[in-house]
């Protein structure tokens, strides 16, 4: 590298410090020289770029990207099956492509997305800003609790660290008692992992007689799953850990995406990375910072597999009024607030699964385990639409009696919604250790 | 890099093609450095050298490193015990560490061992350098299965394979299905894991119908549990995969030691990197290349986890007359031949679980798996000594009806000894997918 890292004792690369001008204007040029590669490298965005009447060279304002389709998991998943295996999006030659990572979606076949080594030198370099940013130092202990085969997070955490200079323990995401003796024994100070993996943990913990409160650890930071950025979820997983919890948002097609800092603001944006525009989901407009809307990104140097208006599906609050760190970049207001396609309708009414974590993790008496479940008793038998949805949950030794009539009352005055609350013995829902399904239909 | 690589269309590094000259005062400079820094840093070997009055700065000869003590795995654990959590044979200061790996010895705590960024950077360039010598090249798709999580093969091959320029997909060891879809779908040249794990792969193709021989695989590289080197492995490996094999040979506290080449002439190895002796098990003088004695390796450069006069416990034969291709470092004729200390005594005669293994796998009529088993049927009822030994195995489909007899009577006249062999049906014992335990105590 030639540039110095970090650039100060808080901020890792002085380009987190500009003004929002020179954001604009490094964005401009990025994009300009991005948008010729793409339409030469990616055949997609070639066929794209000639449909849609698109120049490159006549791009001269970041506005003119809406003229531009957005690209969906679909359009991805339709490149794949016309051009396998890597798929009509990749723009790059496969000498040099040095990494694919798969998508963990168990719905879908595994999608496949390329990185080159400058992708991966440049992703290496975006991870280990935000893990600064939250207060990874050099010499500190890391304990990677990402998965590492086929998921992106474990190789993506460990380069970071690596390169801001920390121990890295490469535990992965299973032996969840060696994680906890691992902590014990060598002094961890930062782990990382999926918020359920976390919450898991916390529970073996307490089982094992260990007091995470009381451990080493002073940063628990938190990705791959939906639901890091909800309240509920940071103060259950701070108060059992004993730590701060940092919300660490990313997608394979777009990694990372966006951390929380050490001021927990809401996960902050790398501008000179990813360009963010933020629509209505109906209108496709964009919508003014402030204003809840589909984050929806555009690489700005990604060789392998490029993005132009990727659709994200996630719900957010754009705030670009900078920090009092000293950050300029956009941050995302509370985190992803929900999933434009996950929310459910009832009777009116859009209900994110998040909203309901929300309240359900903060309740007293539950268990960090939840799911919606979606059944002909909760649905209009001539129109199909949802009149309500059930919940699941789980109360634990303290519950008080009355725990199922008080949370049903506590969502429908906090959301508006019927609940079927279903209260089960503590251990009865499904753990998983890697991503969580929060919406099922019986 | 400074330096240019590769050096040639079969060659990584200038220094593979070096004189015995070049080597040896190459080596002698370097330990010189090398032994002044580790009597500096590590508390461990700072007392053994004030303890055996050796002056690194008197440091004339490689022979001169013999007035060292031998360092074996005891010590080092000592040595952890001692200095919780690192040990006092580390040499360096946490903030320069920059991973740990764990021993994966399933009989006691894990280990720790460390690595510096330089260690980390070294080490990626002596696997880039074996991993091209056996084929890999730029724009291959090489499928990694070795585990990631603590152990030292998952990050090691992906750095080593990224540095070559290869595509890597981070598969690790498990989802044994999922692994043969990928070969199939992505056109992986190259895999790497443990002999086991390929074996069972093996066995996981020809259950899904799909015919591992006609894939794209070309190289099938295998570490990480002793039996790579052994013939039957080998050709078992070979035929069921219709690819080459290559032993890479390592160990955490010294990765990697030495790999095949092309030639599959047995592990080459760096001497640039590690410093051999060979020495007899008993009187412990030096032998002769060409004759067996157990491998102690000195390493020239690591910082972290320095080990001078590492004794491997491993038996192997040394040549160091160089091979066709131009390479002139030593390598170990025919790998690993056995563990010092795993080495049975039966009425006189040295026994090999590899030995036993080798006749195994070529036999007709068995699968893959065999157990070693020792109980009071086979030892002396006074002096408790061994009489023979019981060797249990699995019978495929089409074998002969006198295996067990014909095996015994095979192993008898190959080994001299007296082997108790019982036949069981197939899928009976246990598949281990990391590392398989070969002699056992009933």
């Amino acid at each position: 590298m030639t540039v110095a890292r970090p650039y100060s004792d808080t901020i890792w690369d002085e380009v987190e410090t500009w003004s929002r001008d020179r954001i604009e204007s490094f964005q401009l040029s990025a994009l300009r020289r991005q948008l010729a590669d793409v339409g030469k490298r990616s055949r997609h965005y070639a066929r794209v770029f000639r449909e849609t009447g698109f120049e490159p060279g006549d791009f001269r304002s970041l506005d003119d990207l809406s003229a531009l389709p957005l690209t969906r998991k679909q359009d991805y998943v339709a490149g794949l099956a016309e051009e396998p295996p890597f798929g009509s999006l990749a723009a790059v030659d496969l000498k040099d492509a040095a990494r694919v990572h798969f998508s963990s979606g168990t719905t879908a076949r595994p999608a496949p997305v390329l990185w080159t080594k400058p992708d991966l030198d440049r992703w290496a370099d975006v991870y280990a800003r935000y893990l600064y940013a939250q207060g990874l130092r050099r010499g500190d202990v890391f304990q990677c609790m990402f998965n590492y085969a086929w998921f992106v997070g474990g190789l993506g955490a460990t380069y970071g660290a690596e390169r801001v200079g920390a121990l890295v323990i490469p535990g992965s995401s299973g032996d969840t008692r060696r994680q906890i003796e691992t902590i014990q024994q060598y002094g961890t100070k930062v782990v990382i992992g999926t918020p359920s993996f976390m919450a898991h943990l916390a529970e073996t913990a307490e089982e094992m007689g260990f007091d995470l409160p009381s451990s080493t650890v002073e940063m628990v930071c938190v990705g791959g799953e939906p639901g890091a950025s909800i309240p509920g979820t940071r103060e259950r997983i701070e108060r059992q850990w004993g730590a701060k919890m940092f919300d660490c948002y990313g997608a394979l097609e777009c990694q990372p995406i966006g951390w929380d800092t050490a001021l927990q603001l809401g996960p902050q944006l790398a501008e000179d990375y990813i360009h963010t525009e933020i629509l209505d989901p109906d209108t496709l407009k964009t919508v003014e910072d402030g204003q809840r809307g589909v984050l929806v990104l555009t690489h700005l140097d990604k060789q392998a597999c490029p993005l132009v208006r990727w659709w994200t599906g996630d719900v957010v609050v754009r705030d670009r009024a900078g920090t009092p760190d000293g950050r300029t970049h956009a941050r995302l207001v509370g985190g992803v607030l929900g999933r434009a396609d996950d929310m459910l309708i009832i009777r009116g009414v859009n209900l994110f699964p998040t909203a309901v974590e929300d309240i359900v993790r903060a309740f007293p008496g539950t268990t960090n385990e939840y799911v919606l479940v979606i059944d002909d008793s909760v649905k209009d038998a001539k129109t199909g639409f949802l009149t309500g949805v059930k919940l699941r949950v789980e109360r634990t030794d303290d519950a008080p009696a009355d725990l199922e009539y008080a949370l049903t009352a506590r969502l429908r005055e906090k959301l508006s919604v019927r609940f079927h609350v279903e209260v089960l013995p503590a251990g009865t829902l499904p753990r998983t250790v890697h991503k969580a399904k929060r919406v099922i239909q019986e």
